[in-house]
This record gives structure tokens, C-alpha cells and sequence, in this order.
């Protein structure tokens, strides 16, 4: 393992190992604000919020110059210095750990004081204009202050610097060196191939009905991140009004859900989503040796690849339900005749166009970020401009989803990230979508047993696979190479759209 | 209002202000630290544990470096200079405020870090052989390693310094300005008229049967804090193993109580003590401006009369039983005929001497307080040997309480506080009684009618006065004379003796 190589030789390289120290102080300060942020999330009072704000921009105020600091960096420097005069094993390790500290060191120190201020003070001035323009479904409201985020976000693509497209540089925040060119033909090959599959596709005819008392759900919901391979001593799950997953140290893992009186699967699919998300981090915690640049995760989609494997091709497989369908039906007190299996099944596959992102099937929800991927780029390269973004929405929804979308609310205004500057990180979701079945598939293959396993709720092989192919690499390798050297190929869309195609051929059968 | 004195000038004198954001910064750093330990003490996952602690102490490393740095103090003398030139309305309180925080600093500045680490090293150690040597019943594993720590504790008395006795200076550090020869007074008082009225305690001959699930508990213990005045919007309650009260900030107070399935009672009583204590800190919050060295609790023993008051004087009363009983039952789901309400009223105001102080009744439990004060002394006027502590503690249970304790782990083997170092700190239980009973008796004096409405569940007549009288004082006056200019008298035992003696009359009348 290289991790252990790192740390036999540490002892010899002082100043590498100093720099060490200096940031893990500086995680430690990271950590402390995902309690802060966690605390907030699931229930502080509602007078201790605005406090909480102050004490979280203190905070990350506190980090942020203290990883930018003067003596840090020269600390870095040092260590740098001493790796590439010293012959010792595990120094290309070190030169890509020191690597990526220089580059998210310049990430963080390129963006001066005044835009910083100025991005913060906008932003944070978008978020309540978005909340009314939407609300009121007005996005001429909306519109100016979405111009003056583009053009502070241009700005930040010129000081991060690019060599093709500013969007490029944007996309290099969530899913490092990833290029909008790649991603371009990646994205059409998934379009071309799901556009046809969706007529196919089936909604469920089964509708809800009933109470599920929200106490009546917790038990089955804290079973599951076991289930999955996360320790009981390792993890609280609670309650909050979005569904996430953080990690406040290194073996504490926090998960949230939602839940739903009228949908006892809305609180499973997100404690599976969130679980994944967790297992991943729990992996890279799992790396030898205190907190380095390289112990973190590679990119957003690949994080996001690890929720997306469990919630779907683990947690809507046939299998994954065999097994846990008698124990569902009991922890949750329902009875088997009000929930049939064939047609809890059929429900948890549906499928059927729509226009909110965030409540679509799993097949139709790559289109949703296709198309914001494709606005998103065009906006950057100056092929869209603002006042024609309500257009080419409802034009895209109707060539991708074959969708009316009757107004602005039900369109562009539907998503926070926008409002909040965070361009280039839609394309992550679907990007994670296509790792995910990627991965999964590679991993079935080597393992041909693991659905009669899951059958069994037995999940360990494929948590040691992930922790072997994915988790134990944490940033050693950038996340096209880390998905070839896993799956032996580049990444692709082939293994998600045929995912995908099973899935409604499935439901066509029932 | 003394604080909107202060509050007007603040202009006027810029370093004042300096000093004063900074001490705001550093104030975050330590309500930070109260998320963490909070979030540690409610439910942290068993894994975390270690790791929190790392995070802890560098925060709380981070926090007295900051403030015992030069450049703080530099501030703070420039603040005092300049209000010491400048002849502007609240002068004396900001010399009451720099005082406190010269104080502060030296007290923080005055340990040497070899003293601070043998200290820190020494109390850990002591605690893992402390909870061996009770568990044992064995204090000759635990007296090396005590005589150690007093040896420790001597030098931080020298360090601190004293004019009369070295327990003035361990005494200071929680009831600050306090002195030995004082409490010896006070609770010699307290003694000669305590021990008579034992032998008319009256145990309850109520035994709980049955079982009260701790959900059916939660409700009625959410609705005491807000029955008392803690706005609802600025508090949590929780589970623990040791109930406990923080601040996590200015409007965000967090409670906590330990439910035993046994007992309904148990759970109500600390919810009422910690509720108390949580007031107070609301109280000392509603002070106009920032954080500062005089928006903070004058003392431990203040602190501990404000939760003593409403778990005593309140909570323990006929009138507010006879408001809430109904409520209780039905929430709780008793029936009436299975605890009926002078069993009830009966059972929460028993008395029998024990062993143990944190199982004591309010009438003994203050002897079980005087023993160790008594103790304490002796050691730190070097007239009582460690070696002699196992017979000073047994004859001073016979002395006080009447009873023959069997052995030290029932004896002085029982609490964890000296094992941690915190010699100095049990006399402000006592104090914080003696408080609670004087300040009552003055408020029903100027408020006759509350007994009346205390029935009808209305309290805030009493939060008002306790605002007034205490909370709003912060640290302006120091504890000793807070009480005589809210009662009128020096502090003195007599209404403490009136309050229980009362207690004691009623059950036997009962």
C-alpha cells in the first residue's frame, strides 16, 4: 500500500513531516466546522442561527488563513524541497501530495480579498432575490443579479486560469482536470442512447396510500447504513430538512435523511445515497497516517458515484429487496398485502418525465443535467446570453424530456446552485451516475456471486472492492484514471444506459 | 442600565472597541468548544470519541493562546489607558471590566506550561485509577497519586497567590473573592442548625412500581423549560448520562437530563435544575452588547443558586405541583390512583441521611457539602494527612450525618472532583443553596402574591426579578455583594435553615 510507505519513511523527512502537522491543524479546524455546520442542520434553535453564522465564517475565516498563511507555505516549501533532494521511497507519492497542497494552496490564495467580499456580499443577495423570483415565478427578478454572478464567475475562471474554455476552470473545482470537451461527447453518447429509451419507460401505477408514522420508520432507516458495512460505533443518523452526509472526524460519520408520512422509500433512498457518500469518506479515513492533501476524495462525481451505487444499483436491484422486504415490511409495521413486493419493486424503478430535477426517476435525471451542462458551457463560451436562458430551458426540456415546461419556476429557477455561483457542478451528478454503473459492472463481473449474496444482505465484497479500487486511492490518482485502472476502461456511458435499458425492459414485463 | 451606558461611549473609545472585538473572536473560539463538547456528551459515535478529543484540545489551545498572547494584552492596556484619560459616562464599570480581565489574564498567564502539562498529565492519569481504586474499594491505589495532585495544587495556590490561607486561592477560582474563614462561619451556622432538624427527616414510605418508558417522559420535560421562561425558539433538551447546561451561544442554551425508566421524577428534576442554570445564562445574554469579561456569571455559587431556586424553592413546592400535576399525569400517561398527589408531593421533598452526595435529599445533601469543605481546608492548612483522610471522612459522616460509612468507595472514593484537581469547588454547591433560599425569601417578600400564580403555572414574575436582581448584574458586583443588594442582607444561612426546616414540618405532618 503507498500510504504505508509514506509513513515508514516519514521519520526522514522533517520538514515533510512538520508540514504534516501544520495540516492536520487546519483539518482539525475543517472538522470543527462540520460539527458546527452539522449541528445547525439537524436542530439548533432557531435564535442560535444567526450566531452560528458568525462562529462558521469565523471559523473557515480562521482556516482559510491559516492554510494560506506565510508559514505554511513556506513549511510546504521546505518539504518540497527535502522530498526532491531525498531519495526514499514513496517520494512520486509525496511529489503528487505536494502537488495537489500547491495547487488547492494557489486555488485558495488567487482570488483577492475584494472579490471574495464581493462574490460573498452577491451571492448571498441571490439566494433571497432566487427564493422570491421563483416563488412569485418571475425571473425577470431574478435575471440582473444572475448576470452580475456570471460575470464575477467569469472572473474567477480567468484568475484560476484555463487553457480551452473558462468553463474548464470552473469544472476543475468539483471534478478536478475534467475538460467540457470530454465531457461534451460523454454526456451525447448517454443522450443518444437514453432519449430512445424513454418511451419506453413506465411510471408506477401504484400509488401510496396510508400513514407511515415517521417514528415507525427510524429503526429499518438505521439499519441500512449497517447493512451497507458502516460500523454502529462509527455513525449517528438523524433528521434534516435536506437529506446529506458529512464527516466530523476521521471515525464519525454523520448521516441525515427526510422523512415522509406518506412515502416510507423517500428516508430509505436517501439513507442509502447519504450512506454512500459516508462509506467513501469512512475509506479514505481508513488510508494509513494523520490527514495529508492526498486523504481526501478525488471529485465530486466520483464521492457522488459511491451514493449513486448504493442507491440504485445495490438498493433498487431485485435482489437488494429479496433480501430485506420481510425486515422492511416488520420495522416498518406494514402489512405485506398493503405493499405487495412486485409492486414496491415496480415503484422503486419507475419512471416518467418530469420537470424538477431533484424529484426525478433515475433514469430521466441524467437528461435534467444534461441540458444544464449544455446551457451551463454555452453561457461560458458566450453562446447563450442570460435573457435567452428561459428559451433554450423549455427548448431543451422538450428535445431531451419531450417535456412542456409551462413557466420559469417549473424551468431555471427550480435550482439553488446557480443563485450561489456554483457553476460546472451540475455535470458531477451524472457524472457520478455513469462511474457508478461503470464500477458496479466491473465489480460483478469479478464477483459473478454478489447477487446471491445481497439476496443473503451480505454487501462486504463489494464494500472491499470499493475500498480497494476507489477508497484506499483517495486523491492518488485523478478520477479517469482511478475509474480505468478500476474498470480497465475509459470512462463511459455504455454500462449506465445498459443499467438503465434493464431497468424499463424490467418494468415493461411487469 | 449600566451596559447602554457603556454601549453609547463605545465610539468614543476605539482601543475599548479593539480590545473588545477581539474578545468577541476569542469568545467564539470558546462557544465552539461548547458545540463540541455538547454534540460529544449527547451522542458522538463511540468511534469519534478519541479524535474529539484532539479537536478539543486544540481548540481549547488555540483559544488560550489567543488570549493570553501579547498582542491581546496590548490591546487591553491600551483600553485601559485610554479609559483611564478619557472622563466619559461608565468609566468605573470599564474599570470593573478591565479588572476582571487583568484578572483573567494573569490567572491564565500565571501557570508555566511545565506546571500546566504535569498538571493535565497527572489529572488524567489520576482519573482512570480513581474509577479503578472506587470500583476496588481500595484508596491505597488512589493516595500516591492524590498526594501528587495536592502537591500539584499547593504550587497553583503559590502561583495564584493568597494573603491568608493557600484554600483562598482554590477558592477564588470558582467563587471568586471568597474566603475560607468565611464559609467556615457560614457553614458552621448552617451545621449547628441543620443536624438538630435530622432527626425529624421523614424518609418517603412512597416506593415507585412500574415502568415510565422514557418517550412518555420527553414530552412533559420539553414543556418544563418554557414553562419557566427559556423562549422555545432558544433551547434544545436532550439525553445524557450526566445532565448538564451549555451555552453554545447568546440565544442558544442546550439541556440535558438523564431519564430513568423507574423514576418519572428523576428526569424532571434535572430538567428543572439545568433549566435553572440555563436562565441564568439567557439572563446574563439579554445584557446589551458583545461578549465581554462582565457579561459573564459573577460565580459558581451564583450559577448553582439559580438552578437550586427553581428545583427547590420552585420545583419542590406545593403551589407549583398543584399547577402542574394534571399536566404531568396526562402527558406522563399515570393514572392519578397510582401516584397519587401527596405521595407525589411527599416523595419529592423525602429526607434520609446517605452516603452518597449525588443521591442526597436537599436537606442533607448540604452536610454531605460541609464535610468536604471541612476536608479540603485541613488539607490545604497541611492539618489533615492524606493518610488520615479514609478516618476524617468516616467520623465526619458519623458527626454530620449519623451514619457509619461501611467502607471508601462509599466514602471518600465517590466523587470524581478530586481526582481532577478541583480542590476548592464543592463549597459552591452549598453556597449556591444558602443563595437560592435568601433570594427567594426577598422576591416572595416584594412579590407575596406569587404562590398564587405559581399555581396557575405562571412564573414570570420571579424570571423578572432574577433578571434584575442577578442575571442582568453579570460580573459587575461580585457575589457577596450581588446578594445583599438583592436582599438586603449579607449572605447568611437563615433562610436556607427556614426553607428546609418547613420542609421538614410538612412531612411530618403529612
Amino acid at each position: 500500500m503507498w500510504e504505508s510507505e509514506l509513513q515508514n519513511w516519514e521519520n526522514l523527512l522533517p520538514a515533510f513531516r512538520e508540514y504534516r502537522n501544520e495540516f492536520q491543524n487546519i483539518q482539525h479546524l475543517r472538522n470543527i466546522g462540520s460539527v458546527l455546520h452539522w449541528d445547525m442542520e439537524i436542530g439548533i434553535p432557531k435564535d442560535g442561527l444567526a450566531e452560528r453564522g458568525d462562529q462558521l465564517s469565523f471559523l473557515s475565516g480562521l482556516a482559510h488563513k491559516s492554510f494560506i498563511s506565510d508559514p505554511f507555505r513556506k513549511l510546504a516549501e521546505r518539504a518540497r524541497e527535502e522530498n526532491s533532494k531525498a531519495d526514499l521511497p514513496g517520494k512520486s507519492l509525496r511529489e503528487r501530495e505536494l502537488h495537489l497542497l500547491f495547487k488547492d494552496l494557489d486555488r485558495s490564495s488567487c482570488l483577492p480579498i475584494s472579490w471574495v467580499e464581493e462574490f460573498s456580499k452577491t451571492t448571498s443577495e441571490a439566494h433571497s432575490i432566487w427564493v422570491d423570483a421563483r416563488k412569485k415565478n418571475d425571473s425577470s427578478i431574478f435575471l440582473p443579479i444572475l448576470e452580475k454572478i456570471v460575470g464575477l464567475v467569469f472572473q474567477k475562471a480567468d484568475l484560476f486560469g484555463y487553457s480551452t474554455e473558462a468553463y474548464d476552470a470552473l469544472l476543475d473545482e468539483y471534478e478536478p482536470e475534467a475538460k467540457a470537451s470530454d465531457l461534451e461527447i460523454l454526456f451525447s453518447d448517454l443522450r443518444k442512447s437514453l432519449v430512445p429509451l424513454l418511451a419506453k419507460a413506465k411510471d408506477s401505477e401504484f400509488p401510496f396510500v396510508g400513514n407511515f408514522p415517521i417514528d415507525s420508520q427510524i429503526p429499518f432507516n438505521k439499519s441500512l447504513p449497517v447493512l451497507l458495512g458502516l460500523p454502529e460505533s462509527g455513525f449517528r443518523l438523524d433528521a434534516s430538512a435536506h437529506p446529506f452526509s458529512t464527516s466530523l472526524g476521521s471515525f464519525d460519520k454523520r448521516i441525515t435523511t427526510r422523512y415522509e408520512d406518506s412515502d416510507p422509500l423517500s428516508s430509505v433512498y436517501s439513507v442509502l445515497h447519504e450512506t454512500g457518500h459516508a462509506l467513501y469518506e469512512a475509506g479514505i479515513s481508513l488510508i494509513i497516517g494523520g490527514p495529508s492533501p492526498l486523504k481526501d476524495s478525488v471529485s465530486l462525481g466520483v464521492h457522488e458515484s459511491q451514493s449513486r451505487l448504493w442507491e440504485n444499483q445495490v438498493g433498487r436491484s431485485k435482489e437488494f429487496w429479496e433480501g430485506v422486504y420481510p425486515i422492511f415490511l416488520e420495522k416498518m409495521g406494514i402489512k405485506e398485502s398493503s405493499l405487495p413486493f412486485a409492486k414496491l419493486y415496480s415503484f422503486v424503478n419507475r419512471s416518467k418525465p418530469s420537470f424538477i430535477r431533484v424529484e426525478a426517476d433515475q433514469i430521466t435525471y441524467n437528461l435534467h443535467v444534461i441540458l444544464r451542462f449544455q446551457i451551463e458551457r454555452a453561457i461560458f463560451r458566450k453562446e447563450l446570453a442570460l435573457k435567452d436562458l428561459s428559451k433554450a430551458w423549455k427548448d431543451g426540456m422538450k428535445d431531451l424530456l419531450g417535456v412542456d415546461v409551462p413557466d420559469d419556476a417549473k424551468g431555471f429557477l427550480q435550482d439553488v446552485h446557480w443563485s450561489g455561483g456554483a457553476f460546472g457542478y451540475f455535470p458531477t451528478y451524472s457524472l457520478g451516475n455513469i462511474y457508478a454503473a461503470q464500477l458496479y459492472s466491473a465489480f460483478v463481473q469479478q464477483n459473478p456471486k454478489f447477487p446471491e449474496e445481497l439476496k443473503k444482505r451480505e454487501t462486504s465484497s463489494l464494500l472491499a472492492w470499493l475500498r480497494k479500487h476507489v477508497h484506499s486511492k483517495g486523491r492518488s490518482l485523478e478520477a479517469k484514471d482511478l475509474i480505468r485502472e478500476a474498470t480497465g476502461e475509459e470512462p463511459n456511458s455504455k454500462y449506465l444506459v445498459e443499467y438503465l435499458g434493464s431497468k424499463i425492459k424490467e418494468q415493461e414485463s411487469i
